[in-house]
């Protein structure tokens, strides 16, 4: 049984990005506090949680203190340093959720896509690559590949597009690792499912539709523009994907519709995703709610869909870093149900991913209302030099 | 044109309680820092905000040091010093929302109903009283009244029903101050609005109907369970309340609906009002994002009614204060479209707010349905004491 006191629980969070910073915000509500840790002094988390601590995802002394505030550990960047988590978490008796066993199959997207194969779950075909001998040899296969960095990358970082076979070789230079390829899977539509894992209960939001370009999300519509039946497969599939891991926490599930309805898995995030933002405002519990309870061993929040919803990044407008100011935010503060997130980063910096809109419409209303209100708002903003005015 | 830039700005609040922290909880998706000024150690807001100044409400530097610190300053409490508040905002040239003029014209509660009465706003019928004489007076020309503080009262303090002539020097005695009378007035419901006034723009939310119990409100159920003329006029009295005022700032106007459908104005507060809190889930924008909004001059949000919502206070069920500690949450927590906000304060007493819970409907759905689960989640939680498990 679940008794609430003062002060609630310390949820400990390697990274005070934008995601740690809807963390902090989701887990107020509930008498939760947080607690970051994060190299940046003054992260976009710092103004709204307990308390950061300034220190690298690799300083042990730093994670040692972020466990000694903590009742539970959690992370919301790829970049946490997880066997170190997992060492203090086992020094200190503080849980870390998702666990380091579901990580490490993740982290390695060849490890990732091979336990994925293994449990039957539908993947783009792949291999492992060790020279570009092995390159132009997947091309030959499968025509064009994606080359991609086995760990580390996101954003499209790491990730490298190969047609010619002469390409292969300065394509391996500019991963610079450990690679594997997958084939270019040509897709009607990119999915993506938040999937939710806590205490012996899993849940799953409803599946959002994600448009990309030069491989950053630019935008999730929910309900996705499909039908019924490959939707119902989508969550099938993501649900596969939850019963193969088995760590506590939120999981933002990329998947591929194909010309034939087929679900093919892209990609797995073991944490709050992008494409999961629309939840804030969208779902009746969110993303982030659902991740603090689950790390938590809380039962779990409702995933159910309130009204349709288009959640719509804003990326950095700009050619040369600079300090952020985001211009033309009246139009999107006066639109009924635009709902403004803003990051607080300091500087913008080329297509940096610095908040989010999203527009709910009303139950029963049509789709394409949300979408159309999103990208106005989106194409009516701007970022700024110090020079501009504004 | 609203620029929005980072550090975004500051808002300043007096007072740290739930109030000011559900503040600053709307704040951060806005990339609005919110510092707070509270007497009490790790108050409320403390945990989700910037930073918390610790100093009273009348303490001079701690005030100045806030200004320094704000934007805007803004208060969440009736006991902020509103002298000392308008002179370091002239000190300082940091503007204070709403203006001390609409403060001072709400402060007192006699001041208050004169300035109503005199713009032909209806009120119950209320008197200035000196001595127990006056009392007897009003008890004779109204059968039963409420003697009522002037100043300071809150939640039913500072109010004593008075019907017997011979208990009013002893009710005086009671109010320890400044007093009036005002008649009782047979209502059939008391409904609330949610009124906010920003740059030049008014916005009222859905009336909600407030059931109170001991002078202490226990839900809110929206939309009124009254008839539509009745919501007009309640929303026609409101607008006139908000043109009366004219300080920028969210306004919690409790009404009354007599048997014959008429509308009195009972009170009013100069700020979000615990009958406002069904907003952060049930209308597109809450009371707490229109008054960050309107104290920072920024259009409004959109008052939309998302679903029939109810909201229920979580009071101190103790007979002695304690260590604040609420079992059977799991209840809540389970509840699909139950949402819990835990305040985070230490200490439990008799009938302290600590928390509330609200139930969102579904679009269409009866009215009846939140409000039954509601009843039974308030039903299944309560506060133990420290030897009592859990």
């Amino acid at each position: 049984m679940t008794t609430l006191e003062t002060p609630g629980p310390t949820l400990g969070v390697v990274g005070g990005g934008q995601l740690g910073r809807m963390l902090a915000e989701a887990a107020g509500p509930l008498g939760v506090e947080v607690v970051v840790l994060d190299p940046t002094p003054d992260c976009p988390a710092a103004a709204v949680c307990r308390d950061q601590i300034v220190a690298g995802f690799d300083d042990e002394e730093g994670i040692r203190e972020l466990a000694e505030r903590a009742d539970v550990l959690t992370f919301e960047i790829e970049l946490a340093d997880q066997r170190l988590l997992e060492a203090v978490s086992e020094a200190t008796g503080v849980p870390v959720h998702p666990s380091p066993a579901t990580l490490e199959l993740i982290h390695d997207k060849l490890e990732q896509k091979r336990a994925l194969a293994d449990a039957g779950i539908p993947v783009p075909p792949f291999r492992a690559v060790e020279d570009a001998g092995d390159v132009r040899a997947a091309i030959e296969a499968h025509g064009a590949v994606m080359l991609k960095a086995r760990t580390g990358g996101y954003d499209g970082r790491g990730n490298v597009p190969v047609e010619d076979p002469g390409e292969a070789g300065a394509a391996l230079e500019a991963v610079a690792g450990p690679a594997m390829v997958e084939a270019f899977v040509p897709f009607e539509r990119e999915l993506s499912a938040i999937a939710v894992r806590g205490d012996g209960e899993l849940a799953i939001f409803p599946i959002g539709e994600n448009v990309h370009r030069e491989e950053i999300l630019r935008e999730t519509i929910v309900p996705a523009r499909t039908d019924d039946a490959t939707v119902e497969r989508a969550r099938e599939v993501a649900t596969d994907v939850l019963e193969l891991l088995d760590g506590r926490g939120v999981y933002g599930i990329e998947l591929f519709e194909t010309a034939d309805g087929e679900i093919l898995v892209n990609e797995i995030a073991p944490r709050p995703h992008n494409s999961g933002h629309w939840t804030i405002e969208g779902a009746v519990g969110s993303q982030f709610e659902g991740h603090v309870r689950a790390v938590l061993g809380w039962p779990l929040c409702s995933t159910e869909l309130r009204a349709p919803t288009v959640s719509t990044n804003l990326l950095g407008d700009v050619t040369e870093p600079g300090p952020a100011r985001l211009a033309g935010v009246d139009r999107i503060l006066e639109t009924p149900r635009a709902h403004l997130h803003w990051y607080g980063k300091r500087e913008v910096r080329p297509l940096r991913k610095m908040g989010h809109v999203t527009v709910t419409g009303r139950e029963g209303e049509r789709r394409e209302e949300p979408l159309t209100i999103a990208r106005e708002l989106r194409e009516a903003v701007t970022f700024t030099g110090p020079g501009d005015g504004g």
